[in-house]
């Protein structure tokens, strides 16, 4: 396979499109320049193939080996990133999906269902707040009204944005001939954990995505000056916020498996002379089953209340978004693994297109292994020879469901 | 005075500068658009009284009545404002000053000394992070290359700003000259809490002022995926940054007549999903005196080593700005009081250019009330009347110095 282009050097094509400076790694957000480049980066690789590129109403890019129909086989991911994300959560399916196209035309396979490699837009949630909002769109799972409304930090609308970009914000919402068209999906990942590291095996198929969710906490007092405020007068909402993050971490580490997260925290108007205003914080939350995650969430939120109270500040609580526990179809995940040699099945905390998909059709993930585990940051890494493997692995795959 | 001029009318004049439509309140900052709109207006209204207006080599702007020239009388203040702060702290004092040269001409005084008005630059260090770093580049309490390479939240350095607001900062610095054109100088201000409301009168002069300070903490972790890594294997910085605002409270509400406050706190990336690798928050900290706040702040420092190593993060700490108490000049004072009626004489929480100035030449501030105390916020305010009646105080004192 001399001159064979592999995932890796993919890769390397794209690794200067992107690249945040202030947070080190990539922002490459639904819409913004560097998405937009990374989509018509797509488009050319994919043409450069012979595939036919359409892209549907929900702003998800689709490129056919072989006629457009029902019942293919598809796989693919995501291009967007996380702000200052790392270089595979994504990526690293869509161009191992290229590879494994070159594999299988470089040994003269042709298939025999349609086959198409997808690329799902805002999978993060990056810029407007609810991650796999293209597939959830696809299949429905989000009302149109409310994705289009979606604000960015900005201020922009998920309506604006895609109106910018060119394509019609008026037609989003469940695809019903897009779904059709997907007879079984499979999507590769970087794996996120070290499973694979502990079992020393160079890819797995998934078993499960935890229950999970966003929550967006909103706590409001009483801005004022830092230092002509008296301690006894303050209605500081970030007292409440604080102790928030720190009964976070308690109940997490007190429910089975559970994770809870907070990584976004903003302070109105975020002067250092000046007490805020509001807090908005948002809390990940994540554990096995929708019942510990949500019991998480309930707790939390009580507690949230009255932290805010104790400092004569109010609390409002909104959900941004939730997908129950998911497990990926056992027949799918047996046959993949068995044909793969025997590959581990191994859960995952993090969500994915995937997971949306799974409500809808046979659905299957593949994992490369991740050497120190660390992901959605600028360290996430995979090596070459794993990345190889894993396209090797998917054009089995995609070889195997499509003959 | 029909016709006259009020404070109230020229703040009125320039509502629409800089309104913040996120944040609420105003947004002015050295050199940025609302700002220079600002400057551009202070310059056409003391030009349009016969002033004549200069600015130094530290960006302060200066509106001389008469010929500049040695032991003048000063009034001013500032027209930048904290992130989304209120429309009175800073203007005021600037609108007072206009206001109170128009009293003065309409009864036909004739100043024997030189009187300017001065507008300060960057004042509250909303966009470089060092309050009143005009007058203490002015005053050459902070080293000119540490202010040119200050960088506000986009990466713009002090001295790239300036230049492109067409000024030069390879002469920033210490002025002897300008320094020695300053007299006296009175700060008129909008006051920062309740102490005119409790004494039912519309006019204070001020006594002292906080030793304050800012510091800068940066707390660092393992940035990760925020559903995929386990509790146990977690370094996330927001945990101990949580912590220290806390800490922050207790320290303040323990400590003789303190405050310590995070209003502006910043995780880096800052993603929902994602754990953070860094947390950067600033403590704004101030009591009556040096020992008391140096101590706060080594006890937090202390705490925040502590709560950082408890969870495998670092932490690192700098001090972005300080100044010791401030004791006005009694005489000034006392001598103002009385031309006032015996206007009562207040300590502020907050820092201000005259506390900057008092440590170079006789400096006195008054104080207008303000029916809520709350400042550095959309609702901070004062009367017309009161706005009125301050304008009158301080046109009496400029009579009454420059005499």
């Amino acid at each position: 396979m001399t001159g064979m282009v592999t995932p890796s050097g993919l890769l390397a094509a794209i690794e200067d499109v992107g690249a945040d400076r202030r947070r080190g790694g990539f922002s490459r957000h639904a819409f913004d320049p560097a998405e937009l480049e990374l989509r018509e980066w797509f488009v050319e690789q994919a043409e450069s193939r012979g595939l036919r590129v359409t892209a549907d109403r929900n702003a998800n890019l689709w490129a056919w080996w072989g006629e457009p129909g029902d019942d293919a086989i598809v796989t693919g991911s995501h291009l967007d990133s996380v702000p200052g994300g790392g270089a595979f959560d994504g990526p690293l399916g869509v161009v191992s999906a290229l590879t494994a196209v070159d594999l299988l035309r470089a040994k003269g396979f042709v298939p025999r269902r349609p086959l198409a490699v997808v690329v799902f837009a805002e999978e993060e949630g990056g810029r407007f707040g609810v991650p796999c909002l293209g597939s959830r769109l696809l299949a429905g799972t989000i009302d149109p009204d409310r994705a289009r409304s979606l604000r960015d930090p900005g201020g922009v609308s998920f309506a604006e944005a895609m109106a910018a970009a060119g394509m019609r914000p008026e037609h989003v919402g469940r695809d019903e001939e897009a779904l059709r068209r997907i007879g079984k999906f499979v999507e590769l990942h970087v794996e996120q954990g070290r499973g694979l590291v502990d079992l020393d095996r160079p890819v797995a198929v998934a078993s499960s995505i935890l229950a999970h969710g966003r929550w967006r906490f909103r706590f409001s007092g009483q801005g004022n000056h830092a230092g002509a405020t008296l301690i006894s007068d303050r209605r500081d909402p970030m007292l409440p916020a604080a102790q928030f993050v720190l009964a976070a971490r308690r109940a997490a580490a007190a429910a089975e498996d559970a994770r809870a997260t907070v990584g976004r925290l903003v302070p109105n108007p975020g002067g250092t002379n000046v007490i805020a205003s509001t807090v908005d914080l948002w809390l990940d939350a994540r554990s096995p089953t929708d019942a510990v995650t949500r019991s998480v969430v309930e707790e939390l939120s009580g507690l949230a209340e009255r932290f805010a109270g104790e400092e004569g500040c109010a609390v409002e609580v909104t959900e941004e978004s939730y997908g129950d526990t998911v497990h990926f179809q056992p027949r799918l995940r047996d046959e993949l693994s068995e044909l793969l040699d025997h590959a581990p099945a191994l859960p995952t905390g993090a969500g994915h297109d995937a997971g949306i998909l799974a409500a809808e059709v046979p659905t299957a993930m593949l994992f490369v292994r991740n050497p120190t585990g660390v992901s959605h940051a600028p360290e996430e890494f995979a090596e070459a020879d794993d990345c190889t493997s894993g396209a090797q692995a998917l054009a089995r795959v995609l070889e195997h469901l499509s003959a």
